[in-house]
């Protein structure tokens, strides 16, 4: 280490020591103008790109593997990392992935989307004459049903925020609304339900309420602005705002109207809710209210004591943010936490909340409220209520300890 | 062409010469159920991937460059693909690219950032420090001060709307409120400008009106969730919200406190508006009330009469969008055009409005208006006002024409 190092971490150490905000230590103006001409200076930079890439030296900041790898196909999952993220957009590049046999190759000239079953007109829809109908955009939220689910278990999992929470992303999604195509085929009036298969391998399939298709339906074509990512359901996914993520069927081809739900294997085998009393929950649509503090989160380490800053992100498949409460204490109080504009309905919500932390141990813990009321229930509630193995819709508070070395950890609190 | 894309054909005309929804033909149910398998359902999809791409038959979506090629270093630009982008987000690896000497690579590990000139405190922070700051994030458009230059041209040039335009797109940036450094470093009441320069090899400087870096001015840190990309001045840049996308300094190294103008470089022999009398305007700060259709636009074709949509994206760098009118008949009546929510100032807001177009020559047009009450002009008046060598700062509003072959080009009308 260096004498200017040193030098900037002692002077930063009395900075927070004095309680001001964190600086990078000072000197006079005299004396490095011109400051040190850095080596980029020197130098031609690199030219321009037809797509860029993220810098080299964020190649850590990386989707989050843990039971699948890399490379794995069939049925696995990859988190997006949320201790790396701010703010509510998720880069595409990003976006949690959750495939049940792999990522198909679509030809989208050869695409077809079959709406048929009861209906007066059964259609057939190229990509190219969807992407002539109205479309709209939103940006809302995409939950799989079972983030979180390693918290079912008895003793922390010791992950950070990204693999505990991180099978939840955001997106501006644009697409064409369900209702519009629904309305050209002419459904039956008994229709109450429609099958949505996907193009993939394992033939993807759920059976969503028609009263859901025609409310706030889309079939998404877009996502940030550019066409679908092929993890994403290119050419075509159907995206239900707020719902579990797996009903948002990716790379959509067929809707089967029909008046009674299908049964099928991924709402049977799967995305059922075994609850304490042997039972199951089906057809457990939106994910519930929910919130994780993203920094500091397990992982990180506090350097000194002073002011910092708690980021997190909140979202309600039933609504709105309202309100999120952050504590330091373990949840014995609470403070308000601002909520970053656009707060909008089923988006990823940014809280943050300057902190003062004395260097004792503390425990953090984000608690959301939504607009339908609803409250994140601290965890002890929820499995209280759930059990143990319902694997899917777990909302419960989620703590991290700080120590007075300054590591984060993941605690049940 | 096999019989069933005929058929297709064949019945999507008739379905737009009857004026409803355009329709990829249809068949019955018992003759499709179960439809014929596409091969992705055949076997097991691709793997997962750390960090996600575009699909393959979206390669030809990238950046639009006109004089620049990809690769080329030193000054030169790429332009956002405005006409295959749908929302109010650009994507990052789209964003447009503007650089006076190439793409820096800058170690973040490295970077320090300067605070000088007339404070009580010159500061030094290095990028761990500006992270633990109190950051707020905004979505917001960029766009180059030389965005539609080439529409000075006596011709119109018969470039698409990303050639034309796409020196603008729309990101969520999150950073640190320039106030806080300024306030911590204790600015000296006389000084009323900032020299920021950037760590490339063009030394990129303008000078900033103290006013605007107290106001909503960030360093900012995040593009979209993640780390800047380092094109778009990673580490971190200044960003100045709605002014000419080369003040808001990327690679950010420098900021002195300092009480006139410097007249850099950037700020003389480039970056004045040479006006029709002769004179230049300088210090020209805000980026006007702006729109343009970008679907459909230059090099499209539509594919028959009946029902097609209008899209497009507007901007005011000095405030939020109040109302996009269309005209289809070169100005001699105007249709409001519906904003998708949410609409944000200085952010790019996207209308859209469904066009029954009767196969008969057509002229299409949009206009912006913003909440200060300024309205987008006519080219022709714009050329009266400005001349035709001014080169930046070209709002005019932009006119494509539709033939009855259905073919879209750029006109001055």
């Amino acid at each position: 280490m260096d004498a200017s190092k040193r030098r900037f971490i002692k002077h930063g150490a009395r900075l927070l020591a004095a309680g001001g905000l964190m600086a990078g230590g000072a000197r006079h103006a005299d004396a490095v103008e011109p400051p040190n001409v850095p080596p980029s200076m020197k130098v031609p930079g690199a030219g321009m790109s037809e797509y860029g890439s993220p810098a080299r030296h964020e190649s850590k900041v990386t989707r989050t593997f843990i039971r699948s790898q890399p490379g794995t196909t069939g049925s696995g999952a990859s988190r997006t990392p949320l201790e790396s993220l701010e703010g509510m957009i998720t880069p595409s590049g990003l976006h949690f992935e959750r495939h049940h046999n792999g990522v198909p190759d679509i030809d989208p000239a050869q695409h077809r989307l079959l709406v048929h079953g009861m209906v007066k007109r059964p259609l057939i829809f190229t990509v190219d004459a969807l992407l002539r109908y109205p479309i709209v955009s939103r940006i809302h939220f995409l939950e799989c049903a079972g983030n979180s689910q390693l918290l079912y278990q008895p003793a922390p999992p010791n992950l950070t925020a990204g693999q505990t929470h991180g099978l939840v992303s955001c997106s501006e999604w644009t697409g064409v609304p369900l209702r519009l195509l629904l309305e050209e085929a002419g459904v039956d009036r008994s229709a109450q339900w429609i099958l949505a298969e996907g193009a993939d391998a394992a033939a993807m399939s759920r059976s969503i309420p028609m009263a859901k298709a025609m409310d706030d339906a889309i079939l998404a074509l877009f996502q940030n602005g550019e066409r679908l990512r092929p993890e994403n359901g290119y050419p075509v996914r159907l995206f239900l705002p707020g719902w579990e993520g797996n009903m948002s069927v990716k790379w959509l081809r067929r809707l089967k109207i029909v008046s009674a739900p299908i049964m099928t294997k991924d709402e049977t085998s799967r995305y059922t809710d075994l609850q304490g009393d042997g039972k199951s929950l089906m057809f457990t649509y939106p994910m519930e209210v929910k919130s994780v503090i993203t920094h500091p989160s397990h992982g990180m380490t506090l350097r000194g004591a002073g002011l910092h800053q708690i980021s997190g992100i909140a979202w309600s498949g039933n609504g709105t943010i309202k309100k999120v409460d952050v504590s330091t204490d373990g949840g014995r109080t609470w403070m308000d936490a601002p909520l970053a504009a656009p707060v909008l309905p089923r988006a990823l919500t940014r809280f943050r909340l300057p902190w003062k932390w004395e260097g004792a141990a503390a425990v953090l813990k984000s608690r959301a409220t939504d607009d339908s009321g609803a409250v994140q229930p601290e965890r002890e509630k929820f499995i209280a209520e759930h059990g143990n193995n319902a694997v899917f819709h777990f909302n419960g508070i989620q703590a991290w300890s700080v120590a007075p070395s300054g590591e984060v950890k993941h605690v049940y609190a």
